[in-house]
């Protein structure tokens, strides 16, 4: 393998594929990441048997020009950094038998050892022939709407992952910890005739995924095949294993009625929760007390060792009976924050019956959070 | 106590104390922030033991209006992120028996549990009549250059401090690891006549002390007594202990004489350190091999695991005779960065001989490096 190929494109691709390195593994050459260089192309992947990235670069004047094609293992923790710090905007590869590479780049001359290519794992073979088709923004947007409330601790281990439904012409996006939860459904681009799939993709994926999707409409494809789900742009594919076992159905637990609903203003809400919280953040479930009376709600936390505080929030609308209860202020914080719009709308079903936050402008999105009981 | 204050007053002077909060102390008042309002301003003090910082604020209508002389100590750990927090530009506090105050701001209301202010440490009392006087903006860059040589390991205590000597006109600043070395003088603005002091400040305290002051040509003073610096400008004042024992006699270690010397750019040659370093930081001494000719330099590097390096940098001028020796490239490194000026002078006395740097437009200024024995 003999390349030559612009520095920023060369540290750009190492970019998107250095986070699937294993870091840790007893594997070394799970550290590293593979290049394969073909007659018009340059492909970058790497793996911690978890998820799977791999980017392509395309052979042009301006940022590659293959020279002989063939391919290594380099490790990354190296040749990423080494990369960056290169002296000149283009970078001369050249492999040298066995399994070591000369970089060099102006006056710079390294020699980096690396390992066999035959030796890193294949990626997972997934025919994408009838993909569900989305813009990358939207999903982007869905995860981060939704994983927040997906549980933290193993105890149920599905719910550590994020549930996605998909439908003919929508995908539906499930976190719960069974305290709280998150729901968003967007509409697809195009998936196939009577699909009805459901994939438990891992916190830890979810995170890496939301942070590999550029924040503009790059069309997306999603694929579900061999308990891996597989997310595609033109450059770029990741690979996650999926979680086992059965999500809760969660549906039954949305309540359909209310007794009080008011409309509130996200920002200083969200404010008030965090003011609120520097006093609740001490206590186990972190609880905040809510007062709601017809024309502003009242905040108020207690610790005996730190103090207290209590907040007046003004109200847009008020509708139903006055109430108070008590909450988990981190969750509802978590929530508030999660919308986008300028007012909620927070529904009430009693004082140990779920709250449920809309977006007033009514997306197909809501937060559930529970009461929490107080003495 | 009752004083009104506005927020970002109060939340930049509570900046200025707040790192010398003791965080994790066997007494919980050290964790704490003691105000003081007098008739005309308020106080702010923090103490670790080994460092402390005041700060002051004058009373006047735009940031300060004190309605009740008085005093608390309250716990940093949460009044400091209130105070950020707080929702309105005028904060209100109210001190309550015993040792608690009530913050409110628009709609917010806290009360924050405190502490006794007579229990809190005293600071010492030093009279400083015939204190040196320096500007803010070259204290600071003094201690950046001369602070990257002091040891980190505690063999040597007293060398894990800078060392500060006293002259009337002068102060030189010293840091040495038995390694390296760096030397700073720096004239006084005034100085008591026929002073000779010396004081060897802990290198925590004098990171905490570079902080600290501004970046401009605020004057500062500088008192020594009872084994204490005490650094001061108009609206803060800055307390440490100073390290004991006898700081080692240096002058001599400083050739006078050279071998060979170079005039050399300081970018490129940081740059192609700091690539050599990728290679040099995986050996012990992080080795970087430096071969000296004519018209340029070559820095290799070479670990038997990861691969080598070599780069070429081409000289300004050189004098002197054509040499091969080694050294520490994190020191090297260290010593390169911390200059200001374009270009540098380096002067080689031989392959075990130390080498010394200094600014080409000759500062009071340079950096000693010992060369590393290799096989």
């Amino acid at each position: 393998m003999r390349i030559h190929v612009h520095q920023q494109s060369l540290a750009a691709a190492l970019q998107q594929v250095q986070r699937a390195v294993s870091a840790h593994s007893t594997m070394p050459i799970l550290g590293g990441i593979k290049l394969t260089a073909d007659t018009d192309s340059l492909r970058l992947i790497a793996t911690n048997q978890e998820i799977a990235v791999e980017t392509y670069l395309a052979a042009d004047s301006d940022t590659l020009s293959i020279e002989m094609p063939g391919s290594i293992v380099l490790p990354a923790r190296y040749f990423v950094e080494l990369v960056r710090k290169l002296p000149d905007p283009w970078v001369h590869l050249t492999v040298q038998q066995p399994y070591s590479v000369q970089i060099t780049s102006a006056q710079a001359a390294f020699l980096l050892h690396g390992f066999d290519p035959e030796e890193f794992p294949r990626l997972p073979q997934i025919a994408s022939d009838q993909p569900f088709l989305i813009h990358s923004d939207n999903l982007k947007d869905a995860i981060r709407q939704t994983v927040v409330a997906i549980a933290a601790e193993e105890t149920r281990p599905v719910l550590t992952g994020l549930c996605m439904k998909f439908d003919a012409d929508s995908i539906t996006f499930i976190g719960t910890d069974s305290h709280r939860l998150a729901s968003r459904k967007l509409f697809l681009q195009g998936g196939p005739e009577g699909a009805s799939e459901i994939a438990v993709v891992p916190g830890k994926s979810i995170h890496e995924l939301a942070r590999l999707l550029p924040e503009d409409d790059t069309p997306v494809t999603m694929t579900i095949a061999d308990n891996t789900l597989l997310v595609s742009s033109d450059t770029t594919r990741f690979f996650t294993r999926l979680l086992e076992g059965q999500y809760p159905d969660t549906s039954k637990i949305i309540p359909t009625t209310f007794k009080t609903r008011i409309h509130i203003r996200r920002d200083p809400f969200a404010s008030a929760l965090e003011r609120a919280l520097l006093i609740a953040r001490e206590m186990q479930n972190q609880v905040v007390r809510l007062q709601l009376q017809s024309d502003r709600i009242e905040l108020s936390a207690h610790s005996h060792d730190v103090g207290r505080v209590s907040e007046q929030v003004p109200l847009d609308q008020f509708s139903g009976d006055a109430l108070t209860l008590a909450f988990n202020g981190k969750y509802m914080l978590d929530a508030v924050r999660s919308f986008d719009g300028e007012q909620l709308t927070v529904d009430f079903t009693g004082t140990m019956s779920p709250m449920i936050l809309r977006p007033t402008d009514g997306q197909e999105y809501l937060h559930l959070v529970l009461p929490v009981r107080t003495v």
